[in-house]
């Protein structure tokens, strides 16, 4: 191996690797992480995070350069490189970004995902301002209120679960006449007195003036436009990963599936974070994810030598 | 159920625990959490914590009083009762404390590890001035400097390995003529030009005056003592788990075996943290599984209704 070859390559710089990379130059493995866009990942994107333990309150902004600076501060390389494909030679693994190709004994995967946006008017003005993608981190700013959640996936229908018991009032709503997510959870939902599904029914706007205020509702049958009232909007249609990159095994969503270990089916390339199959996605669990794949490069790369 | 009857008890207020905490509430879980002793757990005895990413330093009184406070700004309950008994019945857990009875749902079991101790002069006096239990949380401040590891297991191996990459020099210290660690890491610890083998001898005091300076030794076949002068003195000699109030699946040192969703072989029970049977014990992870856990809680509190 000649001296180009890194020991890790990190790939993406949100909490997963970020945390993976504060761990590798504490453990002194010879290490670069590349990110595209801006260090912090999606964290950057929300407004406010209250459940990443240790900060009551923080912008995710805020949360985002600490992590950066954290990482920053034992002196992680960090460069803004696209990654275009991530073949193996015997031992060695090749990134191939816009500017380089560089190699490495073992990389991490930590590219995130992202949430399918609706792309309608009103939902970037109001991201954060009564818009959200996450239920679980952002239905608490919503305790007693009436907000909606729209999406008919199996995510959309727990979220909606979620937000019903926090919430005054959840209304469900979906395109289609039927949910595609499990059917447990509709009946779940049916039970519950603050629930109430609107079904074949697009969102095509949503207003405001500083916040959130209505939706602007047509239904698809009878070609019916009304407003909507409510406070808040969550919008769960999809997430996406950013994995094209590499071919190993994926779930049906193009999502990474790793081994208990969190190795992909590629040896000595794990994954961390948002861009791996699971259903949890937390900065507090990609923290934990980035800090037990660098325990699974340490033995990958001890039993190397 | 009657009225009493809690959607969870949190049984350990480390940073596992805790993070289930601020999850419970959020999500409108009726929680209390049990701690006997100090909220923040093992935490609260790490002098310094560089590895918990968004803090690049911070005491570990600091970091656990933090999670502490970020979980109470969340109204989360939490009392001062120690856990003698855990029992199922049908689905409702009984958890029997030494002042109360109480009955919940699920039950996340958090009650974190302990490293054993050498009971030895200087031990308590010079830790975190020199004594530490954890090579991966501490190594990185002994950087360039001269160190000894003592223990014969694979952790102890392991971490050596580790604080070889990062410092100056490394003695492994064990009190038998051979490891009980798997051979493989032996080999490779022989393969350090900066590690040396110190074998069939114990530490009989932990010397120094402001910080540690040297270990008293004696050759146990020999019985000849001398002074060894190192800067650093990492104990590896075992951690034992606070599970003995629970009969379930534990691994042969007492930890609790758990599925991929962190429930342990009792329905409705899970764990979380440094009392799972698992090798990397660290706060980002602890963090991670607490939120993990609490999703597994909500799947499984949805399917009792």
């Amino acid at each position: 191996m000649n001296k180009e070859t890194y020991d890790l390559i990190i790939i993406g710089g949100g909490p997963a690797g970020l945390t993976a990379g504060i761990y590798a130059q504490r453990a002194g493995i010879k290490t670069i992480l590349l990110e595209k866009e801006l260090p912090g990942g999606q964290v950057n994107e929300a407004p406010t995070i209250e459940n990443y333990p240790g900060f009551q309150t923080i912008s995710g902004m805020d949360l985002g350069n600490k992590m950066k600076e954290h990482a920053l501060s034992f002196d992680l390389p960090i460069e803004s490189q696209g990654v275009q494909s991530l073949k193996v030679d015997g031992d060695i693994k090749i990134v191939k970004t816009d500017v380089a190709e560089l190699k490495a004994k073992t990389v991490i995967i930590s590219t995130g995902a992202k949430p399918k946006r609706l792309d309608i008017k009103g939902e970037q003005k109001f991201l954060g301002r009564g818009v959200s993608y996450c239920g679980t981190c952002d239905g608490p700013f919503f305790k007693d209120k009436v907000v909606a959640a729209i999406g008919g996936g199996d995510r959309s229908l727990k979220e909606a679960l979620f937000l019903a018991n926090i919430t005054k009032k959840v209304y469900l709503i979906h395109r289609r006449d039927e949910f595609r997510g499990e059917n447990i959870n509709v009946e779940r939902l049916k039970k519950k007195d603050n629930v109430e599904f609107i079904l074949s029914t697009v969102v095509e706007e949503i207003k405001g003036d500083v916040k959130v205020n209505a939706l602007n509702l047509k239904d698809i049958k009878k070609g019916i436009t009304k407003d909507l009232p409510v406070e808040g909007t969550f919008i769960f249609v999809g997430v996406v990963p950013r994995n094209e990159f590499i071919e190993t095994d994926k779930d049906e969503h193009g999502f990474l599936i790793t081994k208990p270990n969190l190795e992909t089916s590629m040896s000595g390339v794990f994954a961390a974070g948002d861009c791996r199959s699971k259903t949890w996605r937390q900065v507090a669990t990609a923290v934990g994810e980035g800090a037990q794949s660098l325990a699974s490069v340490e033995d990958y790369l001890h039993n190397l030598s």
